[in-house]
């Protein structure tokens, strides 16, 4: 008996997955149909984009396990029909690795005040030199494999880094915190805040008007996270108050971002479109097909989702 | 008797390197004398900028060594009355780290085209991923204290590597070239050009027309080594055809570059004010106070310069 797979997202993302998932499931020798629409109560697997059409699993009788091609699952986790085993995307040759450049990329962009040459228009010769990493602490809201794999490649270039969790966690020349008397310590001196937090309730709005008056004046945000996580209100107010010196934002709370939203135009905000990390089909489809093998072998699936903790 | 020590540099340079000075000589433990003016003949070590007043070194009769305060020796190694021991500064924990970072940070720029999100008057969201840094080939030339740590720190990031070097070299996840013949094996195909070299005869205009055209098609070319190591002319002519895509100089044949120079106003250039790597003072001074106690315990210096290489 073949092993029934819907793939469940939009007719663009069939195109970009359909060859990698094939390949990877024809690596590990499965048996198995892949295909965008097949009987509900046939299916053992669905390969999942919350935004696909499939959002009652009720008919989905003898389902397996739903697996995301996404890292963020904040719109599926909630859902009363998805009782079965619901598996996160955490794809480090793809998105994590993608993910890293964008942060360690963005980190030193503001570190080295690059925006001041690249837009020069009255050709000012000024020059002063960037203090060192050493000399410019970052905190890492979020350790998660995405946080753990920014703070590595930041420590490794010399950054001084603080990170916060929502548990306690050890990570080599970081300063962990933990809980909600952490996030204060975290915070605290930082000039880079990088927001590499899961969207659930209790991460809603962590950077707010209290938590922005933490970090170091003039300090840099950088949101290739969720956009729920930022007061965008709060934040707008201390731009203009100079607390925050600039942000860097790839996510928000509506997307793409309206336009007219204040963002756009704002001198001290960048807007990225969501492209931080993406999931990468050849190394996405990887982790799927790894995670469809161990559901074949009764082996723990990997990344499954944490039902109370949203995420 | 103490030793003596002739400070001969601008006199900017001599308050911020008085004190590091210092304090770098008193923990060896040295009995000596630093002062910018003291009798030629008394002088044991000149700690050294090119552009100081000293330019006759005829009057330093009892002269042990001259220690450069810069990377750069290109003004200086010709000058025939200095013929004592002459060193460049090797200063890993300022100048080198300094320099990683400005190359590390301009490399992720143009791999995640950055600048298009940085000025985007439009408000154009475009949700293209980046790829990732292992499709993004690099080629470092130069690959001295310098351009071997940038190699490191652009592999540890995933991006594949070549160098080019005068003489063979083997570096870690580095495919090394070198002679004549592996200038065009290390272009081929690059979508980033870092120039890290010495400005010496056989390096002036190593980036000219025909160089230029080894290139993937739209590659970019940083320039933090120096001026004379690109053809001006033909990096303009290769920026107008598309061959380079976009040029970030730091480094120029008159500093600061002229008001009314093309590269100011090239939409397709980025200058940078000469801050890619600057000697800071607490690493450089425990450098040259190191090459000071070598020279009174009869030790060979570090980082002599090669006069007929020319660096």
């Amino acid at each position: 008996m073949p092993v029934n797979i819907l793939f469940a997202a939009k007719a663009e993302s069939w195109a970009d997955y359909e060859t990698p998932l094939r390949r990877a499931l024809d690596a590990h020798g499965l048996d198995y149909r892949l295909a965008t629409e097949m009987p509900p109560e046939t299916v053992d697997y669905i390969v999942y984009a919350p935004n696909s059409e499939v959002q009652d699993f009720t008919p989905y009788t003898q389902l397996k396990a739903v697996l995301n091609l996404w890292a963020g699952v904040e719109t599926a986790v909630g859902n009363p029909t998805l009782t079965a085993p619901f598996a996160r995307m955490v794809d480090d040759e793809g998105l994590t690795q993608g993910m890293v450049e964008w942060v360690v990329g963005h980190s030193l962009r503001h570190h080295l005040g690059m925006d001041a040459h690249i837009v020069n228009h009255g050709h000012v010769w000024q020059a002063d030199a960037p203090p060192m990493s050493r000399d410019r602490p970052v905190a890492i809201l979020g350790l998660g494999a995405l946080g753990q794999a920014c703070a590595r490649a930041l420590t490794a270039l010399g950054f001084p880094v603080s990170g916060w969790a929502r548990s306690a966690k050890t990570l080599p020349g970081v300063t962990c915190h933990h809980g909600a008397d952490g996030l204060g310590a975290a915070l605290s001196g930082a000039q880079i805040v990088i927001l590499l937090l899961p969207d659930t309730p209790a991460t809603e709005n962590v950077l707010n008007a209290e938590t922005l008056a933490l970090t170091a004046p003039g300090a840099f945000v950088i949101n290739p996270g969720r956009g729920p996580l930022i007061d965008d209100a709060a934040l707008l107010a201390a731009l203009d108050s100079g607390q925050i010196a600039h942000a860097t934002l790839d996510v928000f709370r509506t997307e793409p971002l309206p336009k007219g939203h204040p963002f756009w135009a704002h001198p001290q905000v960048t807007v990225t479109p969501h492209i931080a990390s993406e999931t990468r089909p050849d190394s996405a489809a990887r982790v799927i097909a790894e995670n469809i093998r161990r559901g074949e072998a009764g082996a723990p699936f990997l990344h499954l989702v944490d039902r109370t903790a949203g995420y």
